[in-house]
């Protein structure tokens, strides 16, 4: 789809200066410009290659002063970097991919809106599954049976998706992820392990998005459930009949054991830790590298395997690093004390001599 | 599949309470039950849902006293809980899919029994592989040259198995999983590294699961061995040479580095990490987040990085917290031992001076 | 492609003890060798293997004083494991796959060499996407839109590459890594978290290998980079915005979060973490599960979370082990320097007493 820079300023209700008739049809880095795109100078460190670009829309500042003429056709707007935010996502949607390539697997009970949708070469939609108008299905994803994706949700190549798992709208799903994969549950027996069955679903909720390669395992019975605006990052394991809450978000390399709940709004690091069964509050914030090993009350700020309150670990961890002295130290201390108390024994003997 | 609460009930060796023509074909939770399903009460916290629930089937203890009447048929057992697994064994069994789908690859000297076996679309088969009866391979899996798979085995959509790798019966392989990937073997040149060959294989023996996008590399020469009954969760990395004993249990998002050879029974928790060329001895279990980087024998519990007896570790670990006031208490007893020294010294000069 | 004994001298600059004429067509390990197959002899504790050995051709130091006879041509080397390596490599360029399967979707707009490529059943590639010569790009593989790919790269099944991202030459992606996924990058607003559109790439240089299911996230502007020769082992994340320098190293599970700048020829292990926005200098080694909270210098050797000297770091932990007895050795200590204390003043009393 091509813009001109009118249409583009009336979008973003900027001013053109230059040629309003330029039409652009993708963006680009400031510093390697192309004819026929659009790009932006928030950072006073890139204006170097305001002058030079050769990129036919510049989105800049308003109250950025130009030092000399530059080709490009500029759109003055109260702050760049919004604008290009803004102006994204009128492109994102506007570049949303329709249609049904060939050479997909889509069952005859499959109930998808053919109009509005788009799925990708190699895909595969299992019986009875339903999928939201506007949804983006790219190749190879795998989707099971009875099935449910919302509408504008976007699935990446290779997002595998098991049966009887929901999806919700406006949901992301990046390439690689794994919903609804058995929970890990075995019972001991004489002779090794038997599988309990894993009945139970995966409940994606809306306005979520979740990272490359990130696993999500199904209930035991009834569901995993990512609540509402969850983000997480990529490479992360949620197991069996976990809870994750509203607008909570977790970097990459975490993992929650079986039937953790965790609260709304809380921020945990890359590759922490939560212990099955615990309840995790509101607001709490875990740093990189932790172990909750146990409830955590609204608000805590976290640190450390196990984790505890993030100024305590700071100041004990810089101790940490003097152990050797203070281990030296207390041994020194422990011989002179004994020294003192040989060197008393002695006096108050000589005292005692001495009063004799 | 449909099956009538007579039938059901013949191969739970139950009794049936009500109508014993009623048919499933499905399972449900009880509090939301639909009509054609099955569903079971165990736990007292779900009997309210006994009397309401929609579901045909209702799975329950022979013990149990009914309050008022319920439209479901009641299947009476020993234990409900129990009856369930039993039953979902019989129904997965019953439900194992069959057929080949169309836009499969399948290489002509791929030996696998047709009648048995379900290969589903988009998925690629090697030249010379072998894949023994009632094998389910599912979408999107992509199997090399010269693979045996056992019989009654399982692989979920996307599962990548390169070729010359083996994998025995009645094994569960989740989404994701990459089985036989190179060992990570470089030697290092004076301008960087020089890959080393990686000509070995994965062997996997019977009755494994390997959860989704766990990675499991191909051994530098032999093999890398899955001995039978092992159970590993997902996005776990086993490394190239390594061996996991039976029956041995590992949490998501472990790694096993290079030559390490682990031994039976033993269960790790959930990010735990195992040097390379170690020698882990049975029925050694290993906490959440630990590192193992020397030897350990038989029957070990062990937690931390590194990692040591895991009650002496949750001992240090709490002391850990109160390393700052240990670090004052010390100062401040240092302080107060220089000052009885000098007490103790000026005493004695006075004491001298005193004796003059 | 068979090879004779001679032939096979030729390339190695070896000897021929045996018939000169004998074929093979693959390798094998000399305690499972199979006539029509090469292996080798370089450690001693495998020499019991040799006598009885189906192999045809066995690669044998030349110093080595054979006991009885073998059947197996024997080929004479300065170094049987050189020899085998230089052998492998030749062997490997010459089975490089080519030729493209039926059943893929590559776009009228893709540029590659049909002649010399290979794509494999069910791969995508997208619009405009160029691959180089001698590429092979396994079953299953996802290219998409405007994508570089240099000559002689190694793509194996399911690998995903976003659109815009560039690989370079003698690349080697494993199974089911994700190239150029969304950067995890989220504004806080009143009622969730607003995506911050992830428009930048992924640059890949030359020689990288990149492990299976490794997840690397295109740039927020700019790019991700990752520079010549960096090897990266199995699931490891890499944010959005960092740059690894050349022939660095980094073992499984680890992960940089973003922006973070990491020097040339460093070696990470397994399971370590990288905060966002650090610079690490060159030659840095890091232990296995350590945190990096701040800057490194050239050359540093750290171990632990937060990551300290490595040597100062076991010093400490083995004192952290000790902990427990510290403590009471401390306290210990308390009371006795109070009850020396007491002691004292009750002497200073005496003697003042006496004084009297």
């Amino acid at each position: 789809m091509e813009f001109t820079a009118q249409q583009i300023a009336d979008i973003l209700n900027g001013k053109v200066q230059g040629n309003p008739c330029v039409t652009v049809n993708n963006f680009s880095k400031i510093e390697d410009g192309k004819p026929g795109t659009l790009t932006f100078l928030a950072s006073p460190k890139y204006t170097q290659y305001l002058y030079g670009t050769k990129a036919s829309i510049v989105l800049i500042n308003e109250d950025f002063v130009l030092e000399k003429e530059t080709s490009a056709t500029l759109i003055k707007v109260p702050n760049a970097y919004v604008a290009l935010a803004v102006l994204l996502e009128v492109y994102n949607k506007s570049v949303r991919k329709k249609g049904i390539d060939s050479m997909t697997y889509i069952a005859s009970s499959a109930r998808l809106d053919r109009d509005s949708i788009y799925v990708g070469a190699f895909a595969y939609i299992g019986e009875n599954t339903q999928i939201g108008a506007n949804a983006e299905i790219y190749p190879q994803v795998y989707i099971g049976d009875n099935v449910q994706i919302g509408k504008d949700t976007t699935i990446y190549p290779g997002v595998r998706i098991y049966s009887g798992c929901k999806i919700g709208d406006r949901c992301i799903l990046h390439a690689g992820a794994v919903i609804g994969s058995d929970g890990f549950g075995f019972a001991p027996e004489s002779d090794g392990y038997k599988k309990i069955p894993q009945i139970g679903n995966v409940i994606i909720e809306n306005d979520v998005e979740i990272g490359a390669n990130t696993t999500i395992d199904r209930a035991v019975m009834d569901a995993t459930i990512i609540r509402n605006g969850v983000k997480l990052d990529n490479l992360i394991q949620i197991a069996h009949n976990v809870e994750i809450g509203e607008n909570t978000v977790m970097a990459a390399l975490s993992g929650v054991a079986g039937s953790a709940k965790i609260g709304k709004n809380c921020m945990f690091g890359g590759q922490t830790g939560v212990v099955g069964h615990l309840k995790v509050g509101n607001r709490v914030s875990v740093g990189a590298q932790s172990a909750l090993i146990s409830n955590v009350e609204d608000g805590k700020h976290l640190l450390g395997s196990p984790a505890i309150d993030v100024k305590r670990f700071f100041r004990s961890s810089l101790i940490f690093a003097k152990l050797p002295d203070m281990y030296k130290q207390l041994d020194k201390l422990q011989q002179e004390l004994e020294l003192l108390q040989k060197q008393l024994n002695n006096d108050n003997d000589e005292t005692t001599n001495a009063e004799r």
